[in-house]
């Protein structure tokens, strides 16, 4: 708040024209919980699905049967390579549209395995009240995702009040073509972006072509370092936020073996959230609001 | 006017939520004038400024000397490739942040060859006013361009109130480096994407993730028809506007030898504009204001 004030008050030497309030959030482990990964759910629920429909998915795809048979083992053995496997058989070979009420299916029928709520309803309330308090001073308010693009921007509206087009993240490679006689986009089997460590800071460049002056990241796997660093490096005030999953209690606690994320963040000063410490509460605690299907974008 | 009101008055059949309320715009010719194209003045200008700095490279690049002499025969007949090598030689080797400040050199300090105002006054007058309405209607307004994107969004901010993470165009392969210590975005002699035609669609499909209800574009080359088509599309109700050049005495007039545009806009009834018979005012016709430097973005 300290840091709100200083670049948006008139008179402050620290004041920053509307259009450089630019704040770019991760979003898994730093707006919603990443354990499990609310999207390797989502591949596990639709291999599952596929495997139902067409038994013959077993022997075309182990990575498919895996996933269905939550085998996660299966991935951490074979790698990179079965995850795409993965990726590319339940999410390409289809148009965005399609891919999209897929999506909207599972976010409208699941619920996290131990937290008790839809997905959904697991957007960390601090965080929410910070992205308001940033808008209401004139910020523009991005995520930048490791997750899929085009699965994010599925919630990012009705979760965080960010629209479709402000959602930067992992994307496969598309053509242009037809579907039923009209344009559509298709989706290919091929990773276009894996938006995670200097790739964020490429696509932050491609998507908003300017150096955010707010960066949130988490401790995990050190993704954020780099756009933390960046947004860290410009002429003038910046503000680096990281957080710390430390309460078992009310959400999870985990640590990177290496404290990468960490040490990054004392160089830098890089402000850390203790979730236990920090945050009086993690989750809205009302009651679970219904899921209405986002409207923004290729959903027909 | 007939379309906004039907699709934002709660109680229209054709009412659209505001995350739907999504429209794009084709620049060069929907936005501000292309005749000439003002991004081949800018490499004009600069393959001028770098003879001047280092005559050799008359001798190292071609596509330089005939850039910098005005012999816009030597593109036409060696084609893209020349036009490739110009683009690499003027806007590549360098960081987005050092060719910011070119593209605001530029701006700050060319006019018009025949128009004799600044670039950054030749907005079209009538479609400010409907980026305008658009907006205060609950509108997200996006610049879809052929042009680069990195030089459009210099000037989207104060020509058409239209932030710079809002602009589509054409870019430059990057990569994520170090200049004086810091992380820097590094500019590659190489084409990312040509944002034209098919390529719109997919950008959109990248940078929206949506299907745009409202689309602008131009007669010239047929670039915008698959944006437009794209948008005529939609499962709702839409708007498609098309730019037609025929008044040589306020602005140019020009027109497609094959009709491409027109034919398809009488195919799928979008709204053709005349800037002759339909605009009271082509350029807002005041005393030029000051050019103010964008404050978006990475500028040092």
């Amino acid at each position: 708040m300290r840091f709100v004030k200083a670049v948006t008050s008139p008179d402050s030497p620290d004041f920053l024209p509307v259009p450089e309030r630019i704040a770019v959030f991760d979003n898994d482990g730093t707006l919603w919980p990443e354990q499990p990964l609310i999207q390797a759910v989502f591949l596990a629920a639709r291999a599952k699905a596929m495997l139902r429909e067409d038994p013959s998915w077993a022997d075309r795809e182990p990575a498919v049967a895996a996933a269905a048979s939550g085998d996660f083992d299966y991935f951490h053995r074979e790698g990179e390579a079965a995850l795409m496997a993965l990726v590319a058989a339940t999410s390409a070979g289809m148009t965005d549209a399609e891919f999209n009420s897929l999506v909207d299916e599972f976010f409208a029928t699941s619920t996290h395995p131990t937290l008790g709520k839809p997905f959904t309803g697991l957007a960390y309330q601090p965080m929410v009240e910070f992205l308001d308090l940033l808008r209401s001073e004139g910020f523009q308010v991005f995520i930048c995702s490791g997750g899929g693009m085009d699965f994010v921007r599925r919630v990012s509206g009705p979760m965080y009040g960010i629209p479709a087009a402000n959602v930067i993240g992992s994307s496969l490679a598309k053509e242009v073509g037809d579907a039923d006689g009209r344009t559509a986009v298709w989706r290919l089997p091929e990773l276009a972006s894996f938006n995670d460590r200097a790739e964020k800071v490429k696509n932050i460049a491609l998507h908003l072509g300017a150096r955010p002056v707010v960066a949130g990241g988490n401790v995990r796997s050190g993704g954020d370092i780099a756009m933390l660093t960046y947004s860290s490096e410009g002429p003038g005030p910046s503000l680096q936020l990281v957080v710390n999953h430390d309460d078992p209690e009310r959400e999870f606690a985990y640590a990177e073996a290496d404290r990468m994320t960490l040490n990054a963040a004392e160089k830098n000063d890089f402000l850390v959230i203790s979730i236990k410490d920090d945050w009086v509460t993690v989750f809205d605690d009302g009651p679970p609001e219904p899921y209405e299907l986002s409207t923004a974008g290729e959903n027909r």
